[in-house]
């Protein structure tokens, strides 16, 4: 926070009147600059000014890709589960959700190539396909490595759009995340891929502010859109602040403490969740991110389990309304990343209670 | 810019946790209270919460309205001219524009009765009717008192909303202005308009925050939206700084002090115009807002006029674009809000010679 006062402070002081008119329609110059260097260094990956653009966060995002490419009736992919908020844009659209299953390996690759032959049997062809491939929101999972060749290869045979929606990306606590979809889309000739990113989850989601990649034409039909051209580019004023916390140094060191701080937060929930919950429930490992995903036994169900968790003063979310078909209801999403150890600690021993007292119930019933 | 600073020195000071997190979908209660309050003093208006919600901006409001309520190919009514780059986000979300002329007095509403007669004819009705009533842009006209309620009866008729956007009502040079279509749509039942307002035009368009009224089932279903689910409600951190500069009493004494600036712009702007331009050139003497509106004799175009004139230095924008069918081309667009009294004099200036120049050289031919 006083890193953001100084940050704010220091852009009125300097540049008032660029951080306050309307800015560039593509986003702030030096703040894409950063980026792009961010990223060759991570990545290996280089990228021009014209594969970016900035928007108001993922959301915006993932809506201006809408906006330009899906007319209602068009399929989208989306992975079972998926984060179901993303969902909801997609059919504010008109789309039409059809659902790949995920594992512990993330998309489920080859199931999605029998969809898409079944598809293209019936003479249509998905116009996008979601992905959220590091750490996925809500199961945790990473796609596979070897899984995102093939996913590219798809994408190019059937002709559709990836938006690999990565904003978790930077938040790996076990060493390098595999090479993202956009960076093999690259070395297969390009064009198939947006890729999102968000200072969302690394500095903070008040300020609205994410970044969208892809090829240059398409970038460019996302910012000469009539949004963009009558309300200029995404939040100038922030764009600018956040730019000079970039430049400082000072996310980069952010991110190094959110890893060491949500590292130990998700050690100890597993740990935790090893202790206190039944020996039928299993859980998903993530290597990175927020999220923790639970599968309940046959004889529990998500509300049961979650209702009764609120009774007892601990909210977690039934996994039913991450499905794009809702036809699931044993499963539940936890979170690490907002609570303190001993939130963790209290919360996961009360939901081991809460589902040992259902499982109780059920075998006596 | 110092009072920007001290607020979003306090916002962070006293509630970063409420600021940088993820807002209300709706928006942040306090600023939408004050809104309302401004609202009712002013206007004598009684609006609830439930008729409100915070947008990133105008664009984002009316981007908003077409994402919930436009399918491609409905027919949107909208004024000729009218500002262009909104008429971009109609068309990305493929509607059909029909134009409206305007004279001095607005939107023509008696020749919009005969478009609606014609379109009911051929078995369609428009959808929305995008106008911008108080100190146009282009035009600087506003929509006279007596065409008003005629307006809403054709919406209440023809069933179509009203989007009224009234981003310039606030910057009036000569008293009141009339009733706007929000209020004479509330006293008529309701259920027909909604209306846009902006910081963009009275505190600074790099905070992109703004505003959008309208029947509270309708709004809700904005606010309800995928974009607003995934990413909570528009730009939550510049909410609380704006609400801390409305709450301390800035805003209204800095509306105060512009609408003296701009005023005083204006009448030099005018005078100037008169000394300078040729007889046979006709401009609109707007009450308020940025603009004034040139109409050129027919030998001479915008489009020559606007070249000329930036060979000479000075940047006008033609008329023609602000045309949803782009026919016309003996109109320019003046703006004399950014600009220093010494630079309308000097500008008004150069671009009399420019024309005296061109219609000299006109009658020579």
């Amino acid at each position: 926070v006083a890193e953001l006062r100084a940050a704010s402070e220091k852009v009125l002081q300097t540049r008032p009147h660029l951080a306050l008119q309307y800015g560039p329609q593509q986003g702030y110059g030096p703040l894409i600059d950063y980026l792009r260097q961010r990223i060759a260094q991570e990545e290996g990956l280089s990228l021009s000014r014209a594969n970016f653009t900035l928007t108001a966060g993922c959301a915006d995002a993932i809506d201006r890709v809408c906006c330009q490419w899906l007319q209602p009736g068009d399929v989208v992919i989306v992975e079972a589960p998926s984060y179901f908020e993303t969902l909801m844009i997609f059919q504010d659209h008109g789309a039409v959700p059809v659902s790949v299953p995920v594992d512990e390996g993330g998309l489920m690759v080859e199931v999605l190539e029998k969809r898409l032959v079944a598809l293209d049997r019936a003479g249509r062809r998905p116009r996008l396909l979601y992905t959220i491939p590091s750490f996925q929101n809500p199961t945790g999972v990473t796609l596979a490595a070897d899984r995102r060749p093939e996913l590219i290869r798809l994408a190019r045979e059937y002709g559709f759009f990836i938006v690999e929606d990565d904003v978790y990306r930077d938040l790996s606590y076990e060493g390098q995340v595999p090479a993202s979809l956009l960076a093999l889309d690259q070395q297969a000739g390009g064009g198939n891929v947006f890729r999102i990113g968000s200072f969302s989850k690394i500095l903070a989601p008040g300020l609205r502010l994410g970044w969208l990649i892809g090829p240059p034409c398409l970038i460019k039909d996302i910012y000469e859109s009539g949004v963009r051209c009558t309300g200029g580019g995404a939040n100038p004023f922030i764009c600018h602040t956040v730019s000079e916390l970039c430049l400082s140094g000072f996310l980069d060191s952010h991110i190094e403490n959110l890893r060491h701080l949500y590292r130990e937060r998700r050690d100890i929930m597993l740990k935790a969740l090893e202790v206190h919950l039944p020996s039928q429930v299993e859980w998903t490992r993530p290597a990175g991110g927020f999220f923790i995903w639970l599968q309940l036994p046959r004889q529990l169900t998500s509300q049961a389990v979650c209702a009764a968790a609120d009774a007892a003063g601990v909210t977690v979310l039934p996994g039913d309304q991450f499905y794009a078909d809702n036809d699931d209801h044993h499963h539940i999403r936890l979170a690490f990343s907002y609570l303190t150890v001993e939130e963790i600690k209290q919360g996961v021993a009360a939901l081991g209670r809460v589902m040992h007292e259902l499982l109780r119930h059920e075998s006596v019933q």
